[in-house]
Protein backbone atom coordinates (compact mmCIF):
# COMPACT_ATOMS: atom_id res chain seq x y z
CA UNK A 1 0.00 0.00 0.00
CA UNK A 2 1.31 3.25 -0.97
CA UNK A 3 2.18 5.99 1.62
CA UNK A 4 0.14 8.42 -0.09
CA UNK A 5 -2.84 6.01 -0.06
CA UNK A 6 -2.29 6.07 4.20
CA UNK A 7 -1.95 9.56 3.74
CA UNK A 8 -5.35 10.66 2.03
CA UNK A 9 -6.87 7.69 4.40
CA UNK A 10 -5.64 10.06 7.31
CA UNK A 11 -6.35 13.48 5.47
CA UNK A 12 -2.66 14.34 6.15
CA UNK A 13 -1.04 16.87 4.03
CA UNK A 14 2.59 17.37 3.77
CA UNK A 15 3.69 20.74 4.36
CA UNK A 16 6.14 23.32 2.26
CA UNK A 17 9.59 21.68 2.63
CA UNK A 18 11.51 24.35 5.29
CA UNK A 19 14.35 25.59 4.53
CA UNK A 20 17.50 25.49 6.10
CA UNK A 21 17.84 28.56 8.02
CA UNK A 22 22.04 28.62 8.18
CA UNK A 23 24.64 26.93 6.26
CA UNK A 24 23.96 23.01 6.23
CA UNK A 25 21.52 21.15 4.22
CA UNK A 26 18.12 19.58 5.02
CA UNK A 27 18.95 16.65 3.79
CA UNK A 28 22.36 15.01 3.60
CA UNK A 29 22.57 11.43 1.77
CA UNK A 30 25.61 9.22 1.86
CA UNK A 31 25.15 5.15 0.48
CA UNK A 32 21.65 4.55 1.15
CA UNK A 33 20.85 6.59 4.52
CA UNK A 34 19.24 10.06 4.35
CA UNK A 35 20.45 11.59 7.30
CA UNK A 36 17.70 14.48 8.05
CA UNK A 37 18.61 17.96 9.96
CA UNK A 38 16.71 18.50 13.46
CA UNK A 39 13.07 20.00 12.26
CA UNK A 40 11.24 21.75 14.30
CA UNK A 41 7.39 22.45 14.85
CA UNK A 42 7.63 25.13 11.95
CA UNK A 43 4.88 26.17 9.61
CA UNK A 44 5.80 28.41 6.61
CA UNK A 45 8.71 29.72 8.75
CA UNK A 46 6.91 30.63 11.52
CA UNK A 47 7.34 28.55 14.82
CA UNK A 48 3.99 26.80 15.71
CA UNK A 49 4.60 25.39 19.47
CA UNK A 50 6.72 27.62 21.78
CA UNK A 51 8.13 27.37 25.20
CA UNK A 52 9.09 24.27 27.63
CA UNK A 53 6.65 21.26 27.98
CA UNK A 54 5.18 21.53 31.21
CA UNK A 55 5.01 25.15 31.47
CA UNK A 56 4.04 27.15 28.37
CA UNK A 57 3.25 23.85 26.31
CA UNK A 58 0.51 21.16 27.55
CA UNK A 59 1.68 17.43 26.82
CA UNK A 60 -0.97 17.65 23.89
CA UNK A 61 0.31 20.74 22.05
CA UNK A 62 4.00 19.14 22.71
CA UNK A 63 2.69 16.04 20.68
CA UNK A 64 1.36 17.96 18.00
CA UNK A 65 4.59 19.69 17.89
CA UNK A 66 6.20 16.57 17.51
CA UNK A 67 3.84 15.47 14.90
CA UNK A 68 4.64 18.80 13.07
CA UNK A 69 8.29 18.60 12.99
CA UNK A 70 7.80 14.98 11.37
CA UNK A 71 5.79 15.95 8.84
CA UNK A 72 8.15 18.80 7.93
CA UNK A 73 10.72 15.83 7.99
CA UNK A 74 8.53 13.72 5.28
CA UNK A 75 8.60 16.79 3.16
CA UNK A 76 12.26 16.96 3.28
CA UNK A 77 12.59 13.33 2.16
CA UNK A 78 9.81 13.45 -0.39
CA UNK A 79 11.78 16.61 -2.00
CA UNK A 80 15.32 14.99 -1.79
CA UNK A 81 14.32 11.56 -3.23
CA UNK A 82 10.67 12.20 -5.16
CA UNK A 83 8.94 10.20 -3.51
CA UNK A 84 8.14 8.70 -0.29
CA UNK A 85 7.33 5.41 -1.51
CA UNK A 86 11.27 5.12 -2.30
CA UNK A 87 11.62 4.81 1.66
CA UNK A 88 12.35 1.26 2.50
CA UNK A 89 13.14 1.76 6.41
CA UNK A 90 12.22 4.49 8.88
CA UNK A 91 15.76 4.36 10.49
CA UNK A 92 16.16 6.28 13.65
CA UNK A 93 14.28 9.26 15.44
CA UNK A 94 16.23 11.41 18.27
CA UNK A 95 13.85 13.66 19.72
CA UNK A 96 14.75 16.93 22.01
CA UNK A 97 11.76 17.85 23.95
CA UNK A 98 12.28 21.65 25.46
CA UNK A 99 11.30 20.64 29.25
CA UNK A 100 10.23 22.46 32.39
CA UNK A 101 11.46 21.32 35.66
CA UNK A 102 10.42 17.94 36.39
CA UNK A 103 8.68 17.62 32.75
CA UNK A 104 9.55 13.76 32.67
CA UNK A 105 7.17 12.68 29.80
CA UNK A 106 9.27 13.22 26.98
CA UNK A 107 8.23 9.62 25.42
CA UNK A 108 4.74 10.92 25.61
CA UNK A 109 5.88 13.81 23.32
CA UNK A 110 7.98 12.31 21.11
CA UNK A 111 4.88 9.80 20.27
CA UNK A 112 3.55 12.48 17.96
CA UNK A 113 6.36 11.81 15.52
CA UNK A 114 6.51 7.91 15.89
CA UNK A 115 2.88 7.14 15.56
CA UNK A 116 2.93 8.95 12.48
CA UNK A 117 5.43 6.92 11.23
CA UNK A 118 4.44 3.79 11.48
CA UNK A 119 0.88 5.06 10.32
CA UNK A 120 2.22 6.18 6.57
CA UNK A 121 4.82 3.22 6.75
CA UNK A 122 3.79 0.45 8.12
CA UNK A 123 6.36 -2.35 9.19
CA UNK A 124 8.87 -0.13 7.85
CA UNK A 125 7.96 2.88 9.63
CA UNK A 126 9.00 1.11 13.05
CA UNK A 127 12.11 2.85 14.29
CA UNK A 128 14.97 2.96 16.78
CA UNK A 129 14.28 6.01 18.85
CA UNK A 130 15.67 8.15 21.44
CA UNK A 131 13.61 11.04 23.14
CA UNK A 132 14.77 13.31 25.98
CA UNK A 133 14.41 16.20 27.27
CA UNK A 134 17.05 19.68 27.29
CA UNK A 135 16.51 23.64 28.61
CA UNK A 136 16.29 25.10 25.44
CA UNK A 137 15.97 25.04 21.89
CA UNK A 138 16.35 27.11 19.00
CA UNK A 139 13.83 30.33 18.70
CA UNK A 140 12.42 29.01 21.35
CA UNK A 141 10.65 25.83 19.91
CA UNK A 142 9.08 23.05 22.04
CA UNK A 143 10.57 19.85 19.81
CA UNK A 144 13.38 19.53 17.79
CA UNK A 145 13.87 15.56 15.86
CA UNK A 146 16.16 14.49 13.99
CA UNK A 147 15.88 11.59 12.08
CA UNK A 148 17.36 8.69 9.74
CA UNK A 149 16.06 7.11 6.65
CA UNK A 150 16.72 4.22 4.84
CA UNK A 151 16.21 4.50 0.60
CA UNK B 1 37.80 -14.96 23.06
CA UNK B 2 33.70 -15.12 23.30
CA UNK B 3 31.65 -12.47 24.51
CA UNK B 4 30.09 -14.64 26.50
CA UNK B 5 33.90 -16.02 28.53
CA UNK B 6 34.41 -12.10 29.14
CA UNK B 7 31.32 -11.83 30.92
CA UNK B 8 31.52 -15.06 32.73
CA UNK B 9 34.92 -13.89 33.81
CA UNK B 10 33.76 -10.48 35.16
CA UNK B 11 30.36 -12.41 37.03
CA UNK B 12 28.23 -10.08 34.10
CA UNK B 13 24.83 -11.74 32.97
CA UNK B 14 22.00 -10.20 30.80
CA UNK B 15 19.03 -8.79 31.60
CA UNK B 16 15.45 -9.83 30.26
CA UNK B 17 15.22 -7.31 26.79
CA UNK B 18 13.35 -4.44 27.89
CA UNK B 19 10.45 -3.81 25.52
CA UNK B 20 9.79 -0.74 23.89
CA UNK B 21 7.66 1.35 25.65
CA UNK B 22 6.21 2.92 22.97
CA UNK B 23 5.38 3.49 18.94
CA UNK B 24 8.94 2.09 18.00
CA UNK B 25 11.44 -0.47 17.98
CA UNK B 26 14.17 -1.76 20.75
CA UNK B 27 16.32 -2.08 17.27
CA UNK B 28 16.25 -1.33 14.24
CA UNK B 29 19.17 -2.73 11.44
CA UNK B 30 20.44 -1.16 8.24
CA UNK B 31 22.87 -3.02 6.31
CA UNK B 32 25.43 -4.16 9.01
CA UNK B 33 24.47 -1.43 11.55
CA UNK B 34 21.52 -2.12 14.37
CA UNK B 35 20.46 1.25 15.76
CA UNK B 36 19.67 1.11 19.41
CA UNK B 37 17.05 2.79 21.26
CA UNK B 38 17.92 5.05 23.79
CA UNK B 39 17.80 2.96 26.52
CA UNK B 40 17.40 3.53 30.44
CA UNK B 41 18.94 2.42 33.72
CA UNK B 42 15.65 0.20 34.17
CA UNK B 43 15.12 -3.94 35.36
CA UNK B 44 11.79 -5.26 34.61
CA UNK B 45 10.37 -2.18 33.78
CA UNK B 46 11.35 -0.54 37.17
CA UNK B 47 13.47 2.20 37.15
CA UNK B 48 16.39 1.66 39.42
CA UNK B 49 18.33 5.39 39.26
CA UNK B 50 16.23 8.25 39.40
CA UNK B 51 16.70 11.86 39.62
CA UNK B 52 19.52 14.57 38.81
CA UNK B 53 23.42 13.28 38.92
CA UNK B 54 25.06 15.43 41.66
CA UNK B 55 21.60 15.99 43.28
CA UNK B 56 19.62 13.00 44.19
CA UNK B 57 21.85 10.89 42.44
CA UNK B 58 25.46 10.44 43.16
CA UNK B 59 28.35 10.32 40.66
CA UNK B 60 29.16 6.17 41.63
CA UNK B 61 25.34 5.47 41.29
CA UNK B 62 25.53 7.27 38.04
CA UNK B 63 28.16 5.37 36.50
CA UNK B 64 26.09 2.49 38.21
CA UNK B 65 23.38 4.21 35.80
CA UNK B 66 24.80 4.04 32.62
CA UNK B 67 26.63 0.40 32.84
CA UNK B 68 23.21 -0.82 33.09
CA UNK B 69 21.92 1.22 30.31
CA UNK B 70 24.09 -0.39 28.41
CA UNK B 71 23.29 -4.07 29.56
CA UNK B 72 20.04 -3.57 28.53
CA UNK B 73 21.63 -2.55 25.16
CA UNK B 74 23.00 -5.80 25.08
CA UNK B 75 20.19 -7.87 25.91
CA UNK B 76 18.59 -5.66 23.19
CA UNK B 77 21.83 -6.77 20.90
CA UNK B 78 21.58 -10.51 21.62
CA UNK B 79 17.68 -10.69 21.27
CA UNK B 80 17.89 -9.11 17.99
CA UNK B 81 20.96 -11.09 16.20
CA UNK B 82 21.02 -14.31 18.42
CA UNK B 83 24.62 -13.72 19.24
CA UNK B 84 26.87 -11.01 20.72
CA UNK B 85 30.03 -13.18 18.87
CA UNK B 86 27.93 -11.51 16.06
CA UNK B 87 29.29 -8.34 16.57
CA UNK B 88 31.89 -6.52 14.57
CA UNK B 89 32.07 -3.40 16.19
CA UNK B 90 30.85 -1.37 18.66
CA UNK B 91 30.06 2.10 16.66
CA UNK B 92 28.92 4.66 18.58
CA UNK B 93 27.50 5.50 22.41
CA UNK B 94 25.71 8.80 23.22
CA UNK B 95 25.44 9.57 26.90
CA UNK B 96 22.58 11.97 28.01
CA UNK B 97 23.12 12.15 31.68
CA UNK B 98 20.26 14.17 33.52
CA UNK B 99 22.62 16.96 35.59
CA UNK B 100 21.89 19.38 38.46
CA UNK B 101 23.17 22.44 38.18
CA UNK B 102 27.03 22.72 37.80
CA UNK B 103 27.52 18.92 37.33
CA UNK B 104 30.11 18.37 34.68
CA UNK B 105 31.33 14.80 35.35
CA UNK B 106 29.13 13.40 32.76
CA UNK B 107 32.09 11.44 31.50
CA UNK B 108 32.95 9.86 34.09
CA UNK B 109 29.09 8.55 34.23
CA UNK B 110 29.19 7.60 30.90
CA UNK B 111 32.38 5.51 31.66
CA UNK B 112 29.96 2.94 33.64
CA UNK B 113 29.03 2.11 29.91
CA UNK B 114 31.96 2.94 27.75
CA UNK B 115 34.17 0.48 30.19
CA UNK B 116 31.76 -2.52 30.29
CA UNK B 117 32.10 -2.78 25.89
CA UNK B 118 35.73 -2.16 25.83
CA UNK B 119 35.60 -5.08 28.62
CA UNK B 120 33.22 -7.37 27.01
CA UNK B 121 34.10 -6.72 22.82
CA UNK B 122 37.94 -6.28 23.47
CA UNK B 123 39.64 -4.42 20.45
CA UNK B 124 36.21 -4.10 18.87
CA UNK B 125 34.82 -2.26 21.73
CA UNK B 126 36.53 0.88 21.36
CA UNK B 127 33.67 3.06 20.15
CA UNK B 128 33.03 6.93 19.24
CA UNK B 129 31.09 8.25 22.23
CA UNK B 130 29.55 11.31 23.57
CA UNK B 131 28.71 12.55 27.03
CA UNK B 132 25.71 15.33 27.59
CA UNK B 133 24.22 16.53 30.01
CA UNK B 134 20.52 17.14 30.08
CA UNK B 135 18.03 18.67 32.16
CA UNK B 136 15.46 16.03 32.40
CA UNK B 137 15.02 12.52 31.15
CA UNK B 138 11.74 10.02 30.56
CA UNK B 139 10.52 8.72 33.68
CA UNK B 140 13.01 10.36 35.74
CA UNK B 141 15.92 8.66 35.30
CA UNK B 142 19.00 9.26 35.31
CA UNK B 143 20.83 8.30 32.57
CA UNK B 144 19.35 7.23 28.69
CA UNK B 145 22.10 5.63 26.35
CA UNK B 146 21.51 5.28 22.76
CA UNK B 147 24.14 3.47 20.63
CA UNK B 148 25.74 1.93 17.00
CA UNK B 149 26.45 -1.67 16.79
CA UNK B 150 27.90 -3.12 13.51
CA UNK B 151 27.15 -6.65 12.55
CA UNK C 1 40.67 22.44 -5.24
CA UNK C 2 42.38 20.96 -1.80
CA UNK C 3 41.16 21.11 1.46
CA UNK C 4 44.88 22.24 2.12
CA UNK C 5 44.81 24.99 0.07
CA UNK C 6 41.44 26.39 1.20
CA UNK C 7 43.26 26.51 4.66
CA UNK C 8 45.91 28.09 3.70
CA UNK C 9 44.01 30.79 1.72
CA UNK C 10 41.99 31.21 5.37
CA UNK C 11 45.08 31.16 7.20
CA UNK C 12 43.40 28.00 9.06
CA UNK C 13 45.94 25.52 10.93
CA UNK C 14 44.71 22.11 12.03
CA UNK C 15 45.16 21.89 16.20
CA UNK C 16 46.90 18.50 17.47
CA UNK C 17 44.54 16.15 17.80
CA UNK C 18 43.29 15.56 21.13
CA UNK C 19 43.08 12.57 22.91
CA UNK C 20 40.16 10.69 24.00
CA UNK C 21 39.63 11.52 27.73
CA UNK C 22 38.15 8.20 28.49
CA UNK C 23 37.74 4.71 27.36
CA UNK C 24 36.37 5.63 24.05
CA UNK C 25 38.07 6.45 20.64
CA UNK C 26 38.41 9.78 18.99
CA UNK C 27 37.20 8.15 15.76
CA UNK C 28 35.71 4.74 15.11
CA UNK C 29 35.01 4.01 11.54
CA UNK C 30 32.38 1.43 10.26
CA UNK C 31 32.49 0.80 6.54
CA UNK C 32 33.12 4.58 4.95
CA UNK C 33 31.36 5.88 7.96
CA UNK C 34 33.55 8.28 10.66
CA UNK C 35 31.78 8.30 13.45
CA UNK C 36 33.77 11.05 15.47
CA UNK C 37 33.77 11.17 19.33
CA UNK C 38 31.86 14.60 20.77
CA UNK C 39 34.59 17.28 20.57
CA UNK C 40 34.79 20.17 23.01
CA UNK C 41 36.44 23.18 22.52
CA UNK C 42 40.00 22.36 23.91
CA UNK C 43 43.27 23.51 23.04
CA UNK C 44 46.29 21.34 24.09
CA UNK C 45 43.83 19.68 27.13
CA UNK C 46 42.96 22.85 28.07
CA UNK C 47 39.51 24.46 27.82
CA UNK C 48 39.58 27.54 25.96
CA UNK C 49 35.84 28.44 26.83
CA UNK C 50 33.88 27.83 29.30
CA UNK C 51 30.51 28.49 31.01
CA UNK C 52 27.11 28.85 29.24
CA UNK C 53 26.17 30.76 25.98
CA UNK C 54 24.15 33.69 27.23
CA UNK C 55 25.70 34.20 30.54
CA UNK C 56 29.38 33.36 31.08
CA UNK C 57 30.19 33.23 27.32
CA UNK C 58 29.24 35.32 24.93
CA UNK C 59 27.44 34.42 21.12
CA UNK C 60 30.65 35.62 20.00
CA UNK C 61 32.84 33.47 21.77
CA UNK C 62 30.21 30.45 22.07
CA UNK C 63 30.79 30.68 18.09
CA UNK C 64 33.98 30.53 18.09
CA UNK C 65 33.84 28.01 20.66
CA UNK C 66 32.23 25.97 17.73
CA UNK C 67 34.57 26.19 15.14
CA UNK C 68 37.25 25.36 17.46
CA UNK C 69 35.44 21.71 18.13
CA UNK C 70 35.27 21.25 14.45
CA UNK C 71 39.09 22.21 14.09
CA UNK C 72 39.23 19.61 16.70
CA UNK C 73 37.24 17.22 14.83
CA UNK C 74 39.09 17.55 11.54
CA UNK C 75 42.69 16.96 13.22
CA UNK C 76 41.30 13.61 14.26
CA UNK C 77 39.89 12.71 11.28
CA UNK C 78 43.30 13.67 9.17
CA UNK C 79 44.95 11.90 11.97
CA UNK C 80 42.91 8.62 10.94
CA UNK C 81 42.74 8.88 7.58
CA UNK C 82 45.91 10.51 6.65
CA UNK C 83 44.30 13.10 3.95
CA UNK C 84 41.40 15.39 4.60
CA UNK C 85 41.16 15.13 0.85
CA UNK C 86 40.08 11.52 1.05
CA UNK C 87 37.25 13.29 2.79
CA UNK C 88 33.76 12.54 0.19
CA UNK C 89 31.30 13.90 2.43
CA UNK C 90 30.74 15.70 5.67
CA UNK C 91 27.63 13.88 6.25
CA UNK C 92 26.47 15.38 9.85
CA UNK C 93 26.88 17.37 13.00
CA UNK C 94 25.63 17.82 15.98
CA UNK C 95 25.88 20.58 18.28
CA UNK C 96 25.41 20.69 21.76
CA UNK C 97 25.51 24.44 23.47
CA UNK C 98 25.33 24.14 27.08
CA UNK C 99 22.83 27.70 27.57
CA UNK C 100 21.13 29.96 29.87
CA UNK C 101 18.03 30.23 30.68
CA UNK C 102 16.52 31.88 27.35
CA UNK C 103 19.46 31.45 25.15
CA UNK C 104 17.66 30.36 22.08
CA UNK C 105 20.34 31.19 19.27
CA UNK C 106 22.20 27.64 19.47
CA UNK C 107 22.09 27.51 15.12
CA UNK C 108 23.91 30.57 15.34
CA UNK C 109 26.29 29.39 18.03
CA UNK C 110 26.73 25.92 15.69
CA UNK C 111 27.66 27.74 12.69
CA UNK C 112 30.78 28.62 13.44
CA UNK C 113 31.42 24.97 12.68
CA UNK C 114 29.04 24.43 10.04
CA UNK C 115 30.40 27.61 7.85
CA UNK C 116 34.51 26.34 8.70
CA UNK C 117 33.16 22.99 6.70
CA UNK C 118 31.17 24.69 3.72
CA UNK C 119 34.68 26.84 3.65
CA UNK C 120 37.19 24.25 3.30
CA UNK C 121 35.35 21.30 1.83
CA UNK C 122 33.21 22.90 -0.87
CA UNK C 123 29.86 21.32 -2.36
CA UNK C 124 31.10 18.39 0.07
CA UNK C 125 31.20 20.27 3.02
CA UNK C 126 27.36 20.53 3.19
CA UNK C 127 25.79 18.60 5.96
CA UNK C 128 22.85 17.75 7.88
CA UNK C 129 23.10 19.14 11.17
CA UNK C 130 20.71 19.61 14.49
CA UNK C 131 21.76 22.46 17.01
CA UNK C 132 20.04 21.80 20.37
CA UNK C 133 20.70 23.39 23.72
CA UNK C 134 21.80 21.87 26.88
CA UNK C 135 21.86 22.71 30.67
CA UNK C 136 25.41 20.99 31.55
CA UNK C 137 28.16 19.72 29.39
CA UNK C 138 31.78 18.12 30.64
CA UNK C 139 34.29 20.35 32.33
CA UNK C 140 31.41 23.35 31.92
CA UNK C 141 32.50 23.51 28.35
CA UNK C 142 30.34 25.78 26.28
CA UNK C 143 30.06 23.49 23.41
CA UNK C 144 29.82 19.97 22.49
CA UNK C 145 30.15 18.41 18.42
CA UNK C 146 29.35 15.31 17.17
CA UNK C 147 30.23 14.19 13.60
CA UNK C 148 30.38 11.95 10.98
CA UNK C 149 32.12 12.07 8.23
CA UNK C 150 32.22 9.93 4.67
CA UNK C 151 35.44 9.01 3.21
Amino acid sequence: MSVYDRMKDRDVTLPEPPRAGAVYAPVKQTGDLLFVSGQGPFVNGVARYLGKAGAECSLEDAHDAARLCILNTLALVEQHVGDLDLVKNVVKVLGFVASAPGFNQQPEVVNGASQLLVDLFGDKGWHSRSAVGTNELPRNITVEIESIFEV
